[in-house]
């Protein structure tokens, strides 16, 4: 397969594109970023990376970081998380807190406000040094030691960050948080705040793509089965309330961030991110969903 | 793979649940099938079948028909389908009037009531003799020229069917219902009381799990990327409430019925068909579910 | 009091308001009412009647005819009525099935639409002639022997009354309807489509105003205690989702319908009723409801 | 009319009940109450007190204080108050978050706990020494120099009051707290931590008895028409999600607390404040509701 003429001819066709949407401006540090960028990089299972426009340029990775915390925690409990937090699509906006209401404070799924909050108490609770490990984690999964944490942008959304502290209260207020409040916030608002390129997310998302080769790091190790359910969990869950649509489009498990990125991966073929500002309004990036949906259709590779 | 063996030590792991659930028992047809059987078939993209237990027993396929359904439309409206339903999953319990009212008529998905009838409607819209040709449709996707509808237990779903005429009734007042409210329910009904085998479905599901051979009936002709996309569909959407958690310990694309079948496939690989009809809580097959837990498991095939 | 001149002062207030808002046409019956219709007659718990504009026109009562059936049905069943019907403020649209299917089939109020038809389903199981002796209570409370049920309007409804449809089915779905869906959902337009003028519910609401005197009719008798819980009923249930808003503003007990029309009283002085076609976005008469408040500020009676 | 006799007679009749439902328990300070007390004081609108029990022991006046601060917030804003708070029943439980969110910030009523949270943010916004301020009219209206905020309750209150946080975090969200968070929700947990006796409430409340009366306090004035307005929010706002059975039950405008007190009032006749610990599930005093509903049919005088 000739990746890299397939990802000259996305970027060929999806350029009509590149005007539409907005990115998300909710915080200055993201609302500064400029919005006319593209980048995309696939790397294969045999490691080779391909890659076009700014594939090399950090950007906030904000809720892609869910699947990182997803991946530390259930290593710690195993399934014991889920007692705690669902694995269900939500069918609703991701920020609602009408559901956690009358689900009685277990959210549905991690990669929803908050489950990842739930997440985020969990990691607080076991790690000694939770910021440090977690970084020292997405830092060993990507094979950047350079990635770090955007000490702004955690800051500035925990100020205007109301609703995920509402949220975080109701989960307090059903005894789904163990830890101080604040501390969890905080916690989760850094862990979004993680910048990283397409290139870094790829390389940390092939350790989801092979589940024949050992998910094994120096403070998180899963076995296969937990590896793909993970990815099962992207499939259902990875898209706010726009996970049917990306399923039909694109056939892949995934991610996405409010920040612009995209990761998803092939199984046993290839991980891809792609970035671009803009997002739709169900707040998933345009070019981004737009060129995976591309890559399925060109390699004719889906799950499906 | 031996699937064979397989299936057969799958039958004896999952033996020592045989008397957990109940079967559903909301109308007497369904009440008084023998609730302790248990079949499987498994058919390979070969076209080889491995079969166990009751097999050949036909059963109720209820929801299952949702597939079929959604495939017929799809073929003759194409994406216009999607103005009408959305493909997201529900989030809710499958037969939730809630979301309905707050979407203003729009069923999440084709695989809940609410979105089957809307596909009944389309149906009854276009076909010249509804009943006829979706018997027929079956009939051919499935070699099975003497599958036939089960009068009495559509009669008799019709007559207790209140929540479903809810459904109708608010589908119609917001205007996504065309034709005759007790057409479109009788019509609905109709189709959830075909009775197939387990190798009957599995060969029918085979149509879905090889997107290489053309979709291609008398009447109902699917690209390859629509057949992808319906089991994208199925992935999210095709368990009620435990869409999620199907995703998580199978794996692979399916739609369950509350008469206790599961048909689900591994793209490119096989189609299977399981039933058993003592049921969970969230109305799905107890040993269905721990049956192609298993497979998936002991075969190391899942679409992640 | 001077009744008489404080109505014409009210009217010369809200003559600017005269062409506000659009009547009811989900109906061609009610469609095609002259929208600039104004009429109010008070009645004084003495017998003394003061009228204005079209007090003698006719129009339909819709919605204030459940104010009759609840009180046939409490005259019939007691308190156990409250076994079938909740008494609190919806909270919600007058129409919302979303309460009722968490509330599991209980409708909030008998005010609701939800609770007129289980209110409907209760005459129907309990009288010998529903129809008969409904008319009949309402010519008898009225004093107007002509009073008549518009068949036109209540077939036309019957036709178009999807959403009412929906929410009998729920309720027959939750068991909370014992008759047939059709005959209950029959006999709840029918009485929603009674034809009356405001001197004939003024007079009719004078049973309602003055629980010194017997509650008595050939077929419903009610004890003062039932009378004030009626009137109880309709001070926090009486305006859809505008009861607070009407009990700010007036302050007294009363039901509005689709037609235009309010009902009211002030308990041991008089009781009232304005009409007028044209509605707010709550489905209340936007004259009716400015006459009221000016009249309880004119006269500085209100029940507050 | 003998009241004393009537309270000893009516005393008398709820004995019987005086051991059922259990105080609020959930900080220590209202948990070591001793719920085996009951006191009521009744006063005239001439100014004369009848009491019996503990009519002289000082309780938690909690969310009766509610009338206070929209007493206190109405004054200063006139009608602007209702561009951030409405007037209509909730229809679901004190401190739902749901209809929160599906009203975008704009609380029910003043009477819930997010509407009341706004109220607290409008008297920080516009007075000097808002806990002085607040507690020098509520030392007036009831006549009593001594009354006081109770710390300690305010305190453990705002340490365990994760859902109240929810619901400002969510309010702070929809731009309807304009001030500190913390801020809001210690001067909310303040006001609601006044310890009054019965006596100082039916004091109090007699302000808002008599409309002929001038609403005149050192710092807070309100017209007739807005007292009967506070009135009317009491009447269908006052008891959580069981207002509609007090109306019915009992028929006069009130707000009850979690305490275990209920204030009401009969128009231009009386006030009236019970107190007993034991509550039912709604939140509301046992003995308090059988006793006011025995008021109103042993004096025959309610608003109906």
């Amino acid at each position: 397969m000739n990746y890299q003429h397939i990802l000259e001819s996305i970027y060929d066709e999806i350029r009509p594109f590149e005007k539409e949407g907005k990115q998300a401006d909710y915080i200055p540090a993201l609302a500064k970023v400029n919005p006319d960028q593209f980048g995309i990089c696939l790397t294969t299972i045999g490691g080779t990376s391909y890659k076009l426009g700014s594939a090399e340029t950090r950007f906030s990775i904000q809720s892609i970081s869910k699947v990182f915390s997803l991946a530390y925690a259930l290593g710690i409990l195993g399934d014991d998380i889920w007692r705690r937090v669902g694995k269900e699509p939500s069918g609703t906006a991701f920020n609602s807190l009408v559901q956690l209401e009358f689900e009685h404070g277990i959210p549905r799924n991690p990669f929803i406000n908050a489950g990842a909050l739930v997440v985020a108490d969990i990691l607080l609770e076991h790690l000694d040094n939770p910021e440090d490990d977690y970084l020292r984690f997405v830092r060993e999964i990507s094979g950047n030691p350079t990635i770090d944490y955007n000490i702004e942008v955690a800051t500035s959304e925990r100020e205007s960050g109301y609703l995920n502290a509402a949220i975080a209260n109701l989960l307090k207020y059903h005894k789904n948080i163990n830890g101080d409040i604040e501390k969890v916030l905080g916690f989760y608002f850094k862990m979004c705040s993680v910048e990283m390129t397409c290139c870094d997310l790829s390389h940390a998302f092939l350790a989801f793509a092979n589940h024949r080769k050992p998910f094994s790091f120096s403070s998180v190790n899963l076995t296969a089965s937990q590896v793909k359910r993970i990815n099962a969990i992207m499939q259902t869950c990875g898209f706010y309330d726009e996970a049917g649509e990306f399923s039909f489009l694109v056939g892949l498990p995934g991610k996405s961030g409010v920040g612009g990125g995209i990761s998803a991966i092939c199984p046993l073929r290839y991980s891809v991110t792609v970035w671009s500002p803009r997002l739709n309004k169900k707040g998933n990036s345009i070019m981004g969903i737009k060129a995976l949906e591309l890559l399925t259709t060109k390699t004719k590779e889906s799950i499906f």
